[in-house]
């Protein structure tokens, strides 16, 4: 599938506002992508579908989850998490992406993961970095982006726990599993 | 076993400043023991023993660890989580304690655990605010639990939990899952 099929079909799927979302994302990943030597299609393929489930309905989003067997705690857990797992199902299932290496890097966009691929990591970074992004401290992960991926995703991940922790919220546990992988992974490697 | 048989053999095992932050845990367990209904005696005695292990040299408290099977995964995480297992264990064969009600308020007093006992809560919480401590955020966990006991264990394990991550530590598992089992239950009972 080319940048314009693609884009196409995402566009029906999505905001106007999430659509600038995405074009952000699609421009982080490719650099990101050339910077730490992944495929920069796959890169490109993944941050143009990453939310292309974002505004599926609820409901449909639950049902989802159980036909197809996704773990069943997310439903115990944050809403804001399905559209990554379900986003997965419906790219490979509607718009046809057979790779399972972009999917990973869509079903996991949100919560990250222990042990990430390069790819998923890089997806998952672009989402917090992208241009169009702008909270606290977002510029210092976006500078150590530009030299330690795995520090900013750790940075990214830490500020996103430490955030929704603030805010009184559950977290899940794939992104515990990851935070501690990537503070341990840090240790061994230094 | 009495008060002071207790305190004695606790006494011979920590430093001066410890045994007076055992002394503190002593009053708050009592106090929280008694505003919630859990047994007293329980409550002093596991206060007493709480930090026995807390000077035990490293390489002891690991090879317990491993000789009487225990979580494999405490050896890969933060060596400050070790004397509240290996406590627990050196508690029950060491002074004789059987009460395994006591033992586990011991042995999870650090790290907490995903769906907690009346007494291991109290045991963690009078630890965290016994009338010695004195660091940002105890007071209001102080005013909470004279109000809510659920809520102060929250607030205790979300303000150690985001101390932790502040200072790059990982964070184990269990205390994760205890911070998400209070808050899912607090959402229930809302």
């Amino acid at each position: 599938m080319n940048r314009d099929q693609a884009l196409k079909l995402v566009k029906q799927q999505i905001t106007e506002q999430r659509y600038q979302h995405t074009l952000g994302v699609e421009e982080s990943a490719i650099w990101l992508a050339e910077k730490y030597g992944a495929d920069k299609k796959q890169a490109q393929l993944a941050a143009i579908f990453h939310d292309y489930a974002k505004f599926r309905p609820k409901e449909e989003m639950k049902s989802i989850i159980i036909s197809e067997g996704m773990p069943q705690d997310l439903l115990v857990y944050n809403m804001e998490l399905w559209h990554a797992p379900v986003g997965a199902y419906l790219v490979e299932t509607e718009a046809g992406i057979k790779d399972s290496e972009v999917l990973n890097a869509i079903r996991y966009h949100t919560s990250g993961r222990e042990n990430m691929t390069l790819l998923e990591k890089i997806i998952y970074l672009a989402d917090y970095i992208e241009p169009g992004r702008n909270f606290p401290g977002v510029d210092e992960v976006r500078k150590t982006a530009s030299e330690q991926l795995d520090q900013a995703v750790l940075e990214a991940m830490r500020n996103t726990i430490l955030f929704l922790m603030k805010r009184g919220q559950s977290i899940y546990p794939d992104s515990f599993k990851a935070y501690n992988h990537l503070i341990m992974n840090k240790e061994e490697s230094a």
